[in-house]
């Protein structure tokens, strides 16, 4: 088991307007997002924590997903550059979940997009600077943008119950939202924006709270919005939570630095939707792609269930072999599933190994070798 | 006092080649640095690791400080793009502390740069994705250069016994490296780059670990190289160790995103002797900086010795007053100097209050109100 080692508190690793409340629900862990705490454990253990999330609602603090603010005339071709997905057809109002990669079709963030206007994105990010990124290539480029982190902190209601709690505080335009998709909501006085989504299989909202010019007003109506949908939520038994490691896992939802780097390109990473650009549409990496494309990859994310005792997270990877002994990928964070009943992790599998059914063999965290077996993504219901 | 809270491990926050020594010396805190773990604690309080510090050796795990490497015929031109500092006279096994600034002339990192060759430089970073930010530079100005972050894991020796230890090790020409200047030394068949530098007052040693090809290869030396230091280092009253706060504090020397971030430029952190650039150097940030040095900036870095009950970090800062109650800055982390007896603390102080000697209150932790005093940086001995 993992010994508890202290995360220790600087300015550097950013407070958010909800931590005072997160600390006052008893977080137990912490972990660092975009040079920010994400809370990523209260009162309950990963697998108590699922099952209330796949029954109830959940409040998360997730303000660690950083916007980068893109506006001014080049704002779209900006963005165009930094995706080989065609924003095209994206209409305002609509989040578009992107791959961003390097001029060697290597990942470095797979944000989520939000187009607030036709001259202003915000870009919801994985852990990346893509902030700098994305200023690198426009200074470079000489382009006419403006980009910034904006005081925007998204606050998730995930949760099967999280629509009727949000109907409550927000009316019932909460109803109209779409998956993907946001629309703009009065907070005591203030414009906020509420999109259909958040990291889990289950229904849920974000928050993009925009708080005031001044921080320490910003945590009052931070705090207040906290405590509206905390108290409003006491009869959807509401819990504090965090991204769920069991649940995301089992949605096949994959986590920038853990179970891909800037070492993978897209269509390893089941990306391949959004990777047939036009002739016309020009973005960084383009080369790169598309002589992968043409070569064929040569491993692919996949989810493996495999035996052994229940496994837990320690951010040592789990080595994967194939029968013969040779290894064929590893598991970057294995964890028992109660509702399979079985370990489950995501993992990049070689070529001749990737085929749904195959059998693999998986070392557990104590030495152990186990039978694997390699399924689709998401795991099977 | 700041409650325990775990740190949630996962492959997102990257182990190093140092890592089990780490564990296996009971370390007790970490924190996250460019996506990476650094020690912060061991079984020794702040107080007595500075007193272990200033009179013994030490060895650190700073592999955090990833070093962005830039290679090919532009390079020069890139790195000095980045930063106000002429690297005009800047001889190959120089290291050269540099501002990184953006567009607004806002800090986005304080690196230590290495002149490899003259097309070759790594830079030693602070906590922010420079990678991304030299690359998008890169792209956008079409610059012929190649970027990466090689497979390098700074392991820092420091304290007073560090030259003898490091002569044991490395043989007699280790005495020949001058201050902020490098050589390559043999370890085991391996080219090691070894630096007289680290963050800390005292003297000591960086050496620039690179494995070898494959991972699990280089922890192999990676930890060879730690038990020879640890080994030789008995001899020395050597301990694990970390960047202390109570000596980095005294020293004056700056933690990006704790006491300075992109909210601040140059000549507020005091580094005004690197912003002298000639008409023919161009770099991001020249048009702001130029405009803020004319107009003349409104608060910069002090020092503060301050009364109250001995203080420790919680990452939440300490707002300093005038003696008219007005907010005149906030220290990011106050802690107390064993040496000095007092607390002391980094701060950004307005114009009309920056003055060395000049009286100020700071509140502490527990919100009692106390006496303080501006000082000079380095703090006085």
């Amino acid at each position: 088991m993992q010994k508890n080692i202290k995360l220790n508190m600087s300015r550097r690793i950013r407070r958010t307007p909800f931590t005072n409340k997160v600390e006052e629900c008893g977080v137990s862990d912490f972990t660092v997002v975009n040079h920010m705490l994400l809370p990523k454990g209260f009162n309950n253990s990963i697998e108590e924590d699922y099952w209330h999330l796949s029954e109830h609602v959940q409040i998360w603090d997730v303000s660690c997903q950083r916007q980068v603010q893109i506006t001014g005339p080049d704002s779209q071709k900006l963005v165009q550059l930094m995706t080989p997905r065609s924003l095209e057809n994206m209409e305002t109002g609509k989040c578009f979940y992107i791959p961003i990669i390097d001029e060697n079709a290597g990942m470095i963030n797979d944000p989520v997009l939000l187009k607030l206007d036709d001259d202003m994105f915000w870009i919801s990010i994985a852990d990346s600077d893509i902030l700098l990124w994305a200023k690198g290539l426009a200074l470079g480029s000489n382009f006419d943008v403006k980009i910034i982190e904006p005081d925007v902190y998204p606050l998730a209601v995930q949760g099967p119950k999280s629509e009727a709690l949000m109907v409550e505080i927000f009316g019932q335009d909460i109803k109209k939202i779409k998956f993907f998709n946001f629309k703009i909501f009065d907070f005591q006085g203030t414009k906020q924006i509420i999109a259909r989504s958040g990291y889990s299989k289950e229904d849920g909202f974000e928050i993009y709270f925009k708080g005031h010019e001044d921080y320490f007003d910003s945590i009052q109506l931070g705090e207040q919005l906290w405590n509206a949908i905390w108290e409003t939520g006491k009869n959807f038994n509401i819990l504090p939570g965090c991204p769920n490691l069991i649940d995301r896992i089992e949605a096949g939802l994959m986590s920038y630095g853990n179970d891909f780097t800037k070492e993978n390109n897209p269509l390893e990473c089941n990306l391949d939707k959004y990777c047939n650009p036009k002739e016309t549409h020009n973005f960084i990496g383009k080369d790169a792609l598309r002589k992968i494309q043409s070569e064929g990859i040569k491993q692919k994310m996949r989810g493996i269930i495999f035996d052994g005792k229940p496994c837990a997270p320690t951010g040592k990877p789990l080595p994967i072999f194939s029968q013969n002994n040779d290894k064929i990928g590893q598991i970057a964070s294995g964890i028992y599933s109660p509702r399979i009943k079985k370990n489950i992790g995501l993992s990049m599998i070689l070529k001749d190994h990737w085929e749904t059914g195959q059998n693999v063999i998986v070392q557990n965290i104590d030495g152990s070798k186990h039978e694997g077996i390699i399924t689709t993504l998401p795991f099977p219901k």
